[in-house]
């Protein structure tokens, strides 16, 4: 059975693990660590526990319980102090605050979700992201990074604090894969904070593994304005060192008028400028959906379609 | 196998189930849904659900499940907008919101606890209780009878507003029962709350079973001021419309002296008073324990202990 490693974070995880669920193969996911927004970013303070966002959205995409186990696990509360709070962060956290070990409770919440396959924080040390602007003010936490609108001015430098040393079980599963996956997801929020970790990007490169990048459908305004797809391979080549991608996979189905023009205040389409043989593209677009009325952080409603994606993923596997 | 109902709520149910599940009995715990204190009310209020708490004592008294399970359903936040609310609490009132349904929630979260025996609310429907002093003072709500210290010196009405249906599944187990078992707990908060249910008065008197009465401890300053076994008798027989109690359970172990020193301001010794042959009276005290830290409401320490009350209990269920 193939090996396959899909490293991010948020959404965009989701969506290829889901795709990814209903072939045989064996899925890892790598998830970031970074995430400090929202119901996640409470918890981390109040708690003190590992944010839990990522990895549930990942346990979730990979599960094989009952919908209704699934659905309470993305029951978000609306009201009073609780509002806000994904139910399936909390089971998370109070799993974490009861066993002792966020790595043990990542694992036993598998085990009540039925997952296929296995979930894998990138680090199991507690850090912030930060970002330093060209103008020298430090952004904290991946929620300000997320909602800066400034990043594409440019910047000096994106870290993780403390610089963290990888979960060896993360290095292990990139270095025995037979294909790696990158994207789609925010480039600074989700793909790059795994690449800030110790020994990642040094096993990328070592790794034998087939390595993909998905592209983002969309850019988001203020934070990846004007980025073409080459721009996503050369950002990310910055952190690994070299581009490491043997396939990058874009959409080329455009979205109707009116769906640009509602998400106009947003960003705009990224375009595909590279004509090389590596790049695969396809339509990849998925149904429109509407946003959780009360989600902390607005979402894209521009998606892949998670069957498509994993389509066009499990063309490149069986070439392996 | 002989069909044993338990009726009340809070912890007093918690240790008669707690003890009585390691017997090969058909066990039944009816609970009353008259909480709205701490966590609980809470919930009511910010989610609208029906109370949690006292079927979620319930519950983990039944539960066969891992240790793990049973710890996260105890597991109890202490900080910030989360701070007092308990896990298992969250959990069932999750599953009521993703079911539409309380009574399929609590079904539900039994099997995901391997409980054994049946959980059943007493009605459900929302209610406040009420009590009207004897000054004309209402107190709205359990928590504020709860916490009252003026009711020993008598009240004009204690009622349920609306005035609800009972569970026709409660009245079918009362019904069929070979032991109805009532007690121990707050009389006036957790025991007569059950019985200000439209039809359950009149199950209890006409259902063949026997039953027992399991006098309290401790008497609660002012709520149960200067009550003596035959007081418990008397008040619940007031609701039930005569005194149905084939057995009275009372503790005759005396507590260390300096425990019942450190028990004076909330509390005395229930005396025994009834020297009748329907009453047995066993050493029934269980180890000294610390409350939870943070727990909402203050809670008795010194409490029967589950095995040595199962026992008695199981004497009686030998005899029928």
């Amino acid at each position: 059975m193939k090996k396959i490693v899909v490293i991010g974070g948020g959404t965009g995880n989701f969506t290829v693990l889901s795709g990814l669920k209903n072939y045989d193969v064996d899925l890892s996911a790598i998830v970031s660590m970074a995430d400090d927004g929202g119901s996640t970013g409470i918890l981390r303070d109040e708690l003190g526990v590992l944010p839990p966002g990522d990895v549930r959205q990942c346990l979730v995409a990979l599960s094989n319980s009952s919908l209704l186990m699934r659905s309470m696990m993305n029951y978000r509360f609306e009201n009073g102090g609780l509002g806000g709070h994904s139910f399936g962060n909390l089971f998370l956290s109070v799993l974490e605050k009861v066993t002792g070990s966020f790595e043990k409770a990542v694992e036993e919440m598998g085990r009540i979700l039925f997952i296929q396959g296995k979930v894998i924080p990138v680090t199991t040390h507690q850090v912030r992201l930060k970002m330093i602007l060209n103008d020298r003010r430090i952004l904290e936490g991946e929620k300000e990074v997320y909602l800066s609108e400034e990043i594409d001015r440019g910047y000096k430098s994106i870290y993780l604090e403390p610089y963290p040393k990888a979960n060896p079980h993360a290095l292990f599963e990139i270095r025995n894969a037979d294909l790696v996956i990158l994207g789609p997801g925010g480039l600074h929020t989700s793909i790059i904070p795994n690449l800030l970790v110790e020994g990642v990007s040094k096993a990328l490169k070592e790794s034998a593994a087939k390595k993909v990048y998905v592209v983002n459908l969309m850019n988001r305004k203020g934070q990846t304005t004007g980025y073409k797809a080459s721009d996503y391979i050369q950002e990310t080549a910055r952190y690994i060192g070299e581009d490491i991608f043997d396939y990058i996979l874009v959409n080329d189905q455009s979205p109707e008028t009116q769906q640009i023009e509602s998400y106009r205040e947003e960003g705009e389409l990224v375009e595909n400028d590279m004509p090389e043989k590596r790049v695969i593209s396809a339509p990849l677009l998925g149904k429109i959906i509407s946003p959780p009325k009360k989600d902390l952080m607005k979402r894209c409603l521009i998606r892949h379609d998670s069957q498509k994606l994993a389509h066009e993923l499990m063309k490149i596997v069986n070439y392996l």
